[in-house]
C-alpha cells in the first residue's frame, strides 16, 4: 500500500492526471505477455520526461516503494508483473525519436518508442536497425533494451545489445546516469551501457538511448527446405555455418509447428515433414545469389525432400509468414500458450529438439518447437490450459527438464526472453553460485533497498536440479 | 612486502620455479608499455592452469596481498604497473588454443595466447578474428580482453568486446566464475562477460575465453587520399559514412605525422599535405570495387589533392605500412613518446584535430595526431623527454585539455587504451559522479578487499576540470 502522502507527492511531480489508482488501470497493469501471472500494483504513473522520472524515483526512494518500469509489457518472462505491488511506471509518453544523426549513423530515442515504428522510420531514411523481436509491432525500444531482445536477424546482425551505444538512466535514488555516447569505441571504465542492456529494469529506469544504425543490405533472397528427417535439417544448419555462410535468417519449425501453422495460415505446407528450414540471405546481389545457390546444394546434400527458392518478394513474404505466424497459430490450439526460450550451441539443435520431444512425451504434454536455428535459440512452446492444474504442473516439470537439457548441451535457460519471474529459480543452473553472488553484488550496488523491479531475476530459492537417470 | 609464509604457500601451489623474487624479475615486471611509470612488485608468479590461478588467489586473499595479472604488458595506460607492490601474475604459460569449433565458429583459448599467432591460426583455417590492436605482434588475448582492445578494423568489425562470448575467470577469493558459452544469444542474468571485458584486471583474473569467429572477407582494396586542407579530409570521413559506406579501415595522419613517417619509412609521402586518409574496403569483389569508386569520387569532391588506389597487394601493403609505422616513427624523434587515445563522434574529427593543434601550440609541446578517423578514435602523440620535468608538465597540461576537449565534443577520454593509472584522475569527467559510484559498487562486489590491480581506474582524487575561457 502507498500512503496518501506519497500519492500526493507523486501527483505533485507528475500532475494529477498521470498518477492513477482506479481499479481498471491497476488490473490492466497487473500482468504482461506471460500467461498465468498476475499481481496488482498500488498505482500507475506516466512520466513525460527524464526529470519527472528522476523526481518520481526520489519520492519512491524516500518512501521505500517498489517500482516496475515498463513499455508495452510484451515480455514472456513475467518481467513486468508487479509482484510486490508498488508503482508501475509506463513509459509510453516518452516515445519520441529525438534525433537521427546521419553523419554518425546513430539515433537517439526515448524508451517508450514503438520498435516497429522506429525501424520503419530509419528504413525510410535509408538506414537499418536490425533487432526484430517478434513482438516489434507492439513492443517498445525501452522494453527491448531491458530484455536485450533478439529476433530473426540475430544470427547475422546480433541483438539489441549490439546496437545500444549510449544510455541515460535514472538510478534507484533518483540520480541520473549517462553512459557511452555517439562513440564506436569507448573504454572509460566498466561498460555500464552493456550492463544495463538486459538488466530487466532491476538496476535503473532507462530514459534515453543512443542506438547504432547500419547501412541496409541491398538485396534479399528467401528459400525454404523441407526434411523428412530432423537430423538432415539440423545437419544443414551446421553445414551452412561450416561453409562460412552466415545467413540473415535461419529458422526451423518442427512437425507439430508445421501442422498447426498450415491449419492456421493455409499455406499448403507439407504436413508429413519432420522439419522445415526457412532461410534468408541479404547483402550484395552477387554474393546473395552465390550463397543461396550453395545453401540449396547443402540442403539437397542433406536429403532435403523439397527445396524452394522464392522467385518474387510476394513468394518470399508468404514463406516468412509461415514462420512469423507460428506463435499465433499455436496460441489458437488451447487456452494457454507457454513459449519458452532454451538456447544451445547451434551444433546441438537436433539433439535439443529430440530431447524436447522425449521430455514432452514423458510428461504427456504438447510441445511444438520452432525458433532461430542459426543461433541455437529455440522456442519450445507448450499448448495447455491454465485451469487444468495437473497438466500445468506436468508442463512446468517438462520445462524444468528442458532447461536442464539445454544447460547439459552447453546452452542457456534463456536466449532472448529474459529471466524475470519465470526463470529466476533456474538462473543459478546457468551462472553458478559465483555468478549469482556477483549479480547480487551488482544489484546491491545499484539498488541497495531492492526497489527496482523486486522479485525478478533473483529467486528466493533456486530449484533443485532434476536428477538425470539415463539408466 | 610478502611474508615468507605466503611465499612458501605460493611455491607450494605453483612449484618453486614459478615464484620469483630475484631483482631482475622484479625490475622486468615493474613497468609496462606506458612511459614514466614504474613500481616494483614483491614477487612474480607464472601459473600453468586455472586451478593454480584459483589456489594462488586463495593464498593472496588470505594474506591480503595485491595482485596484478598481465600478459605482455603492451598497454599504454599504466594498466599493469604494480603500484601497490604485491604479486604480478604473468599468464604466458597459459597460452594454448584449446579448440577451434568449426561447426559453431568459435575458438576457446587461454589468456596468455599471442594475439597475432591466434589471428594467423584462425586465418589458416579460413576464418577471421577481426580485433587487431597495433600491439598484436606482442600482445596477448587476455590483455586484449582486459583492455577491450580495438584496432584499425574497429570501424567495420567492432572491438574485442564484440567477439568475447564466454569467459572463465577467477574471482578475488579464488572462486571460479564461468560466463556465457558458445552461444550467440544468452540473456541469463546480467552480462558478466561484457562487464569483464575492459575491466582491466580489477574484477577477476581471466583464465579462458570463448571467442566468436566470422567468415573472412573475400577481397580487399586499399587507397590513399591526400589533402592540403584538414577539413576536406574530415568532411570526406563524414561523407563516406553518410553515403552508407562503412570501410574496413579509415585512418587519418596529420601533417606532423606524415613528415615523421616519411623520414622513417622513405615512402615518398607528400610532406606539404595537411592530412592523409588511408582507406581499405573488404567484402565481395563487386561491392568492394563499387565502394572504392564511390569513395574515390567523394575524396575528389572534397578537394583531395591526390587520390591513389593500390593496384597490387604490394602497393596496398606499402600504403598501410605508412600508417602502421606512425608510432614507431614518432618514437624515434625524442626520448619519450606519449600516445594518447581521446575519442570523439566521427563527425567531430576536424574540430578535434584543430583543438589538439591549438592546445599543443598553447603549451609549446610537440603533438602529432593519427588514428582511426572512421570511428573517431584519435591518437594524439606527444614526443618529449621524461628528464625535462618542465616540458613533461606542459605535456600533461596539454593532454588534460585534450581530454576536456574530447568530452566537450561528445567524446571520451579513452577509446581503446583503457583507464589504468594514467586516466583514472579523469574518469569522472566522462562517467560523472553517478557513474563513478556505480563502478565503485561493482568493484566492491567483485573485490571487497581491493586486491585485484589496486590503484587502477579509481583515482584517489579526480582532477579539477580545466576552466575553459574562450573570451
Amino acid at each position: 500500500m502507498i500512503s496518501e502522502q506519497a500519492k500526493q507527492e507523486l501527483a505533485a511531480v507528475l500532475g494529477p492526471d498521470y498518477v492513477k489508482d482506479d481499479p481498471q488501470t491497476l488490473v490492466t497493469h497487473s500482468y504482461d505477455g506471460t500467461p498465468m501471472l498476475q499481481s496488482l500494483p498500488d498505482a500507475v504513473v506516466y512520466p513525460e520526461n527524464t526529470e519527472q522520472v528522476s523526481q518520481t524515483l526520489k519520492v519512491l526512494h524516500k518512501h521505500r516503494i517498489p517500482l516496475v518500469s515498463r513499455g508495452s509489457g510484451t515480455n514472456l518472462c513475467g518481467g513486468t508483473v508487479p509482484v510486490q505491488g508498488g508503482v508501475v511506471m509506463v513509459m509510453h509518453r516518452m516515445n519520441r525519436i529525438l534525433e537521427v544523426d546521419l553523419e554518425n549513423l546513430t539515433a537517439t530515442v526515448q524508451p517508450g518508442l514503438n520498435t516497429k515504428q522506429f525501424i520503419t522510420h530509419v528504413e525510410e531514411l535509408g538506414l537499418f536497425y536490425p533487432p526484430d523481436p517478434s513482438s516489434m509491432a507492439v513492443s517498445t525500444i525501452g522494453g527491448n533494451i531491458a530484455e536485450c531482445s533478439g529476433g530473426l536477424r540475430g544470427l547475422k546482425y546480433g541483438t539489441t545489445k549490439d546496437y545500444v551505444i549510449g544510455l541515460e538512466a535514472v538510478l534507484a535514488n533518483g540520480d541520473i546516469l549517462r553512459t557511452g555516447g555517439k562513440l564506436m569505441k569507448d573504454v572509460a571504465g566498466y561498460d555500464l551501457t552493456k550492463l544495463l542492456v538486459g538488466s530487466e529494469g532491476t538496476l535503473a529506469v532507462i530514459t534515453e538511448a543512443t542506438l547504432k544504425l547500419i547501412p541496409p543490405p541491398k538485396f534479399k533472397k528467401t528459400m525454404i527446405a523441407m526434411y523428412k528427417d530432423l537430423h538432415g535439417a539440423a545437419r544443414t544448419v551446421s553445414k551452412i555455418i561450416e561453409a562460412r555462410i552466415i545467413p540473415a535468417t535461419l529458422e526451423i519449425m518442427d512437425n507439430p509447428t508445421i501442422r498447426v501453422v498450415d491449419d492456421f495460415a493455409k499455406l499448403g505446407l507439407p504436413r508429413d515433414m519432420e522439419a522445415i528450414l526457412l532461410i534468408e540471405q541479404d547483402g550484395d546481389p552477387a554474393a546473395v545469389e552465390r550463397d543461396i545457390e550453395r545453401i540449396e546444394s547443402i540442403c539437397r546434400g542433406e536429403s532435403a525432400d523439397r527445396v524452394e527458392v522464392a522467385a518474387t518478394p510476394e513468394e518470399a513474404l508468404k514463406l516468412m509468414t509461415a514462420r512469423r505466424s507460428a506463435f499465433t497459430a499455436l496460441a489458437r490450439l488451447r487456452p494457454t500458450t507457454i513459449l519458452e526460450d532454451a538456447t544451445v550451441p547451434r551444433s546441438k539443435i537436433a539433439e535439443m529438439v529430440l530431447e524436447i520431444n522425449r521430455i514432452a512425451a514423458k510428461h504427456n504434454v504438447q510441445i511444438a518447437t520452432f525458433g532461430h536455428a542459426g543461433d541455437g535459440n529455440l522456442h519450445p512452446t507448450a499448448t495447455t490450459d491454465a485451469r487444468d492444474q495437473d497438466e500445468v504442473h506436468r508442463v512446468e516439470a517438462a520445462f524444468e527438464e528442458i532447461f536442464e537439457a539445454a544447460i547439459r548441451l552447453g546452452g542457456t535457460i534463456t536466449g532472448e526472453h529474459g529471466v524475470g519471474l519465470v526463470k529466476a529459480p533456474f538462473l543459478e543452473w546457468k551462472v553458478g553460485a559465483a555468478g549469482m553472488e556477483m549479480m547480487r553484488g551488482i544489484k546491491q550496488a545499484f539498488d541497495p533497498h531492492n526497489l527496482l523491479n523486486p522479485g525478478k531475476m533473483f529467486a528466493k530459492a533456486t530449484r533443485k536440479r532434476v536428477v538425470i537417470d539415463r539408466g
